[in-house]
């Protein structure tokens, strides 16, 4: 599509090894993982609360299509979508079926029949959503039925006050069918799912990879931190024309 | 010595154009300035205020000592004086003259005669300190003998309340003789200086290099971000055995 440019050959092969395969979805309570998102130079995903910013070269942009035709399903939160209003399917050339498109949503805020995932889902580039609401959340019944309609659903969960509700969620998700998925943000997502990874028995992440852009975006930005430590291991870099871009595994 | 090792030979092209060098350092009124310091993915420099945590590998700490054979001086806050107590002098092999260390401690809090740097000093292995401090500071006098007996001094500049005492600070480095200056923290001395070069009519940070290392500190952490957005022009990345380094310019 003319918004992409040519995937850089070099990534086939760097990004390889931290792809969902055969071997590494077989998990019966979880899909795999891969946690991806771009950030600036000082760990800004967007420069303003409620906005989108421009992170990504294209050569990393077209990167981020790449990485969506390997997984089954692509989960952003609420936030994300009210900010971004994101179209969240695969643009990449030759793409042989759609991501799944998941939202946490527990209160149910999100208006589907006036977003632009709904225009691209009846133009058929994309998949409805499955939306993860909380069991208490009064769903508004046009967004219900629009979602109904065109093949998604509401998938309502113990969320609220739930400390451990991302075992939750991604056992539904597997339960779904769905057995791998790319988390792509936003900041109260990464970050939660950061920290819960040191929590968790089994680590819940199971590949990291993060674009670098060579901008600060300053201190009233979107921030990815962390509550506590955490490292990555298995760690490569690949670096483009205008980002780096790290791939690893959060140790356990 | 020891605690190094040997410098991968690709960072010796790869930083060459951001040094300083015959035709980039004659201004009159300032230093070449290199920024230069190693973050986590998160951007923090270290885990918590007051206390310093180990970031870079041994290949990008040795990079730092070799960047320092390339400047005149290399200047830090008194905040990162106080937590790290560093050594500030350059442990490259073949290093020929040593940086001249520059604090910036507008309130004279340094006790210098209890420092790891009077010991560098004292056994010859680094010269002593140029210590700038507002002029209101009252200077402990067992300090400033200390300071004066091995070759440092004080310098007096209108620091406290003076928003733009950057220009004053690099002027007065200048005039004594310092013709390439590498800073290298803490945060508070970083965003300022990001901060600083969009107000100054002149680009006040000619070159800026950064080791980020694939580990969050967390959110408790001392971070860079300054208080809006700067890009970064004329961008390479390098590659290393665990962190990644940018070589770029702010631009104006
Ligand atoms: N650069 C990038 O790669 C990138 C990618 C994506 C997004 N972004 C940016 O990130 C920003 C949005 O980030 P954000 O932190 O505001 O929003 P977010 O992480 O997308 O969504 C946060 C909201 O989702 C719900 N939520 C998420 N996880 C939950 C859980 N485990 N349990 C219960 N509720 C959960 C909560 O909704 P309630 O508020 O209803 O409780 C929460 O407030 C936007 O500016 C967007 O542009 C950037
Ligand atoms: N990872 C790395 O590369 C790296 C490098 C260096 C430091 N660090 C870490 O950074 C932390 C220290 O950072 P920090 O922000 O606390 O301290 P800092 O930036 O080293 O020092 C800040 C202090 O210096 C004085 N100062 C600096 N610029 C000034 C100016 N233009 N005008 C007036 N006063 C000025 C002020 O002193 P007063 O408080 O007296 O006003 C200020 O509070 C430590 O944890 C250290 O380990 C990390």
């Amino acid at each position: 599509m003319s918004e992409l440019i040519p995937l850089p050959q070099t990534l086939i092969p760097f990004l390889e090894p931290y792809f969902p395969n055969e071997s590494n979805t077989n998990h019966p309570k979880k899909p795999f993982v891969t946690l991806t998102y771009a950030q600036s130079l000082d760990s800004r995903i967007s420069a303003k609360p409620g906005t989108q910013t421009k992170l990504s070269h294209l050569e990393t942009k077209t990167m981020t299509h790449y990485i969506r035709t390997r997984h089954d399903a692509i989960l952003v939160g609420i936030g994300t979508i009210l900010a971004d209003d994101p179209k969240l399917n695969c643009r990449y050339p030759e793409t042989k079926s759609q991501p799944r498109p998941v939202i946490i949503d527990p209160n149910a805020k999100w208006k589907y029949q006036d977003s632009t995932l709904r225009k691209i889902c009846a133009e058929g580039k994309g998949l409805a959503p499955f939306i993860i609401v909380d069991e208490s959340a009064g769903i508004d019944s046009e967004s219900h039925n629009c979602v109904l309609e065109q093949g998604g659903k509401y998938v309502s969960l113990p969320l609220i006050g739930n400390t451990s509700n991302w075992a939750i969620i991604l056992d539904s998700l597997r339960q779904l069918g769905i057995k791998s998925v790319m988390i792509e943000g936003g900041a109260r997502v990464i970050n939660d799912l950061l920290d819960f990874n040191k929590f968790s028995e089994k680590p819940i992440i199971d590949s990291i990879i993060i674009t670098i852009a060579p901008v600060y975006l300053g201190i009233e930005g979107v921030q990815v931190s962390p509550s506590s430590r955490v490292d990555i291991t298995d760690v490569k870099w690949w670096q483009g024309e205008q980002d780096s871009v790290l791939c690893g595994r959060p140790l356990q």
